[in-house]
């Protein structure tokens, strides 16, 4: 805790705030609003209902739905014509973390103009961003408050990472209600992915006491309400709790940064298009075990949150219990295992270790790694 | 947690960060800044080093040392005049609670106009206000984090509180170093106020798991370094986490509101004018006696963060060890007693409490309360 920064967007969550959206854009001084999702969000009828409510205040607007999972960069210049041809001047990015890094790199180039690659790395935004309302879609991915925003290279293979406090939406809007349109596989899916940035937030070197009561409630939340929001799309409290758990975990991992799992994770994003939660869910043991020796103490704490009995234990069996803890959520929740069984093979393992190592994310792991030491724990998880 | 908004401005935290408060305002756009602190900062030291800054930069400065504790509406009118003649176009807020209320409320005269007194109440402010940074120099006010600004109407003698998300700082610096100046009454009043924004945020109406875990890890860091740094001006450490305390604390009130301590607060100090930290440390075990009946779960939890063991009691016996833990911590950093040690007499206390009746803050306390209660609280307290 020597000198550290915190940034996180005005927030309004709850049942049925998505009807905020109009008021939301119209308050920023938006006239034209570019509506930022994906298919599957609009075909749950969400699009929709945002655009309802952009009418209702007598917004104009355009809606663009190309953006895929793990957007291009191609997309991005697709998206910043439309922006520019329908005469836009606001952004609202509504989805999961696809939809909205996709609005937020839109928005990037909309007002700085250039090619998405200039904006790789951190703090290399210059002009302001058009007013930027981010509404999420599911409970895992809390781009809509974070400072980063991440897309593919498509000549390179590579997710590039961006971050810049200019990417902290001004609005963001969390309504549970938009999580009862999600199935099973991907509810479970983007909540490991949460659970993943309350850990990698909780046990990162630029932790601070506001980014610990976040994190460590987050897990806490996950690991009484993920189980329950994957068993039914009904279940609104779980639901509830699970969208608390990831605005959570994403104020912790917008101002703590990420580890080894984001590091690794963005390579086989990049090099194999997978989707970003599963490969989380499938690592985030793995990096455990190997972060352990880091910071033992921190993992009592992650037990504890997680439910764990460990006061009768020794500090090294008790930080044991986390990840045992986090392994029997995953499986309790159907995660996959292996990351061969969603397309990984030993021959490029070496490509995405020497990758995973140059990764932004890795600055703020507490254990470090070499590319061998990555390779092993791909190796591990294979 | 139907629907809640949360917001707190960007935030640096640290020792040495009141040297970012020429970066932090050439960033926001300023090229003139009017600086407002009051003489007891300014003999500190602490202007000529933020203005040291500012210069640093190349920044324009206008000083204005002018608002007293419990800063007046006829100064703000002159603080406006002063920001209007100089040219200003932002403003640097520096000191307690008294200066950075003084500098919010300078900014909404230089652009809505008017008196101060039209702004009293909630979300009374139309147009935009010029860039505010505000740097803390108390660990207890939090000002510098909140959407609110206290006033007092000279004509009335009350205090009016003005609540707008637009009053929420666009930067809050908090560098512990600046609390190295202060004497060990200032310490332990501030300190107590800190304490009450999280023990009232925490039992609010309006409470959210944000704010919750906010205000129960700002408890138990006050109960840990209060003490601490109210005995030393020399230790860093205690003055490191009393700022962190005191700036947590801030979060979870400026997003819960408060309850009837500060209602009962504030026409003390309309009226009689007296110190806000030191009227809130004599009510505060008062009004926890008498709200206890409304959350007693919740007393338990501030007993626990308070440092007490109470799995062996009882729930009501746990919850009374909230009030007693309050009770011996104000003991214990010599604050004071009773009101009629400050000023208060018997006579002014029917008008005192049919004014606090009228307080915004009453809305958000757990239990109702009639004017005839607040006055057998006054009485209490006497």
């Amino acid at each position: 805790m020597e000198i550290f920064k915190f940034m996180v967007p005005e927030i309004i969550f709850g049942k049925d705030t998505l009807s905020l959206v109009g008021d939301s854009a119209r308050r920023l001084g938006a006239t034209k609003v570019l509506v930022v999702s994906d298919k599957g969000v609009a075909q749950a009828g969400w699009v929709d209902q945002a655009v309802k409510h952009l009418k209702e205040v007598e917004l104009e607007y355009q809606v663009w739905t190309g953006p895929s999972e793990n957007p291009k960069d191609y997309e991005i210049d697709q998206g910043k014509e439309i922006y520019l041809d329908a005469g836009c001047d606001a952004v609202v990015g509504l989805g999961g973390g696809s939809a909205i890094d996709a609005a937020k790199a839109v928005a990037i180039l909309a007002s700085n103009g250039g090619k998405i690659q200039d904006y790789e790395g951190v703090d290399k935004i210059r002009k302001p961003m058009p007013p930027l309302i981010c509404v999420a879609t599911t409970a895992g991915a809390a781009a809509e408050v974070t400072q980063f925003a991440i897309i593919v290279d498509s000549h390179r293979r590579v997710k590039m990472t961006i971050g810049s406090k200019s990417l902290v939406p001004d609005i963001a809007i969390i309504d549970p209600l938009l999580l009862s349109t999600i199935g099973a596989r991907l509810t479970a899916n983007t909540g490991i992915d949460a659970l993943t940035h309350a850990i990698e937030a909780y046990v990162s070197v630029a932790a601070t006491p506001i980014t610990d009561i976040a994190a460590l409630k987050a897990i806490e939340m996950i690991n009484t309400s993920l189980r329950a929001s994957v068993a039914s799309r009904t279940n609104l409290e779980a639901k509830t709790k699970m969208a608390m758990a990831s605005l959570l975990a994403g104020m912790a991992m917008s101002n703590a940064i990420m580890g080894a799992v984001h590091a690794m994770a963005h390579p086989l994003g990049g090099l194999l298009n997978l989707p970003h939660g599963e490969v989380n869910s499938i690592l985030l043991p793995h990096v455990m075990r190997f972060n352990m020796i880091a910071c033992m103490d921190r993992y009592v704490d992650i037990a504890r949150a997680m439910g764990e009995k460990v006061d009768h234990l020794s500090t090294r069996d008790a930080a044991e219990k986390a990840i045992e803890a986090v392994e029997r959520l995953c499986r309790d929740i159907g995660a996959k295992r292996r990351l061969s069984e969603i397309g990984l093979q030993e021959e490029h393992i070496m490509e995405l270790s020497r990758a995973a190592a140059e990764d932004v994310c890795l600055i703020t792991n507490p254990r470090d790694a070499s590319v061998e030491e990555i390779a092993e724990i791909y190796r591990a998880a294979l």
